[in-house]
């Protein structure tokens, strides 16, 4: 099994409901260190699993939908405690899209599964792993 | 499928028994980054897998048992060459009694499998993975 | 010259004033990573700079002023565009006088001067250096 | 399920044919920081999975056939695109080879899968992973 | 004084003239991670150094003249052994001047020093500080 | 100015003295990653400051006297407490010694200064510089 990681970076700001939360309830935010690992048994005749400049284009455009935003405000978000596993999961939802659409060319239509890890911290970080279909 | 990570260290003397040690057979130690991952299929319906905070506090009990000390004289690992393979298992079964017993909350119990990675240097580092039942 | 630095990170909002800012102007967020390197010409008779326990202790409580918090709300920072750098002299202030007061012991009374540096991004950072005094 | 990974790393020149790498077209070149993780689901009498030593030897070893080297120009390598994924598949090869060949001592020889990850650099790495037959 | 650092990287290819080289006289090639840190005793009203976006679109302008090349076959560059700490010196120029030129706004024109650092692997990196006058 | 920095590791079980070191009084150990940074205002005509394989190797030399060992029991080491920053002090005074000697050749005599910084986990590290005479 192959894979291919490319990172990229968001700063957000978010808040969350629960007690289990303590201050973490209040308003803050996060700088999310982004790694997308794209996976598949085979690569293509170049030798490559998919384009690296492509892949980073592609992950960059997802980043955007919330970049330099207040998570608690974004209306696909709405009612969601927004923690890093679940973001990693959201993010995997709009790149697996990508691959699927044809936006990573060949070789993201065939990616066997893609992983997304996000790191919030030097000593914390949450991935969800999936199929793109 | 969903993982969480966090971090700690701990730093402890030891020696090694057998030719294939080499300098290692002398008294010396280590500082090992530990890195506890969980994983679980699904997050709960605040979006958690176990709760940070409580993952970081259970990591920390769990390693004082080894903390500041020469593994050389722990009765738990009497005769044993306490390789970092074989402290990333022994860690592992410590950690995994701890989310069984509950101490890590529903979260905690709903755990799928969990990774020991002890980083001893820049250059060297080893895991144990297994499910916690 | 001796130096001991360590660790610890915050959580924090914000949004910044003036067009420059392009995105940032929108409410997001930032983990800063925090090295506070404390630098002095001798040791004490134990070889201490300063204690790491007692260093890292009153790290934390400085940086509990602001972590989870929203900035943009922090009386003492109104109306200041609270940049990677401006935060590091805003750190640097507080723990300095930590060490004019004795919380760090004779060793941080004797702190010739201390560097704050935030890690904003895998890709940026800044900080501030000074003396105590 | 235990691994052991070692670290090395290599600095090459190549360069690419293919419209989609545009300017990698280009003579150019990669400090690749190479990991091996080895994985195995026991530990021998010892509590070790592959000797470290042994291991940090084999892959230097390796390494040597591809260090400091034009890639466009080594035979093993010729008419192929040198990419990182391949190069880590090109690298799992001769080091799977070591192992079957008791070059890693007994360890080795009971290695259930490899994985060699290549880091290009801060932002983009790839790897092969397969059993060692 | 405050500092700020943004950070890129470049692949090269280069072989260096010199028995005191060793293998590195062959042609081979980097990853050079380059850090530039821009030093200033003062903020401006908007509490920047300089504007981080700014930065990160000059270095990679002063970037691009280099990368994905063969070192040795550029006219700046003839005659020259590229080593790590000369070209940290060479890639100071070209920011010093585009600090100089303006191209960094008032900021940048403010600027005390500069610092290249470029990290040529895990193990070694090599850097130039002077004012950028 | 220009710098070099060289990297290393040692493995070292050592315990402390004095009340304020709480559980570090017991034996317990480290693996300090070494950072040996020369620097200088020249180049020579190779454009080198020291060679990094003459520097590395120097450098391992100098680490081989304390590396696998109990600090407590190394007689150049006797009644001291073997705090990272004083542990930077003592390598920097091996290492500078075997610039003046001549062992990093004619580069090495013309290092202007030297600093030992010694990681001892992920979250500390302290260093010394100073001139090598």
């Amino acid at each position: 099994m192959y894979s291919l990681t490319v990172c990229d970076h968001i700063m957000i700001a978010h808040s969350f409901h629960g007690e289990e939360f303590g201050p973490a309830q209040r308003l803050h935010g996060a700088t999310y260190a982004v790694e997308a690992e794209f996976r598949a048994a085979k690569l293509d005749h170049m030798q490559l699993l998919v384009d690296i400049a492509l892949a980073k284009t592609e992950l960059r455009r997802v980043l955007e939908t919330v970049d330099y935003s207040n998570l608690d405000e974004q209306p696909a978000l709405a009612g969601v405690n927004t923690t890093t596993e679940y973001m990693a999961f959201h993010i995997h939802g709009l790149l697996s899209a990508a691959c699927r659409d044809g936006r990573l060319g060949a070789g993201g239509r065939a990616v066997a599964s893609l992983k997304l890890l996000l790191r919030e911290s030097p000593s914390a970080w949450a991935s969800y792993e999936g199929p793109i279909a």
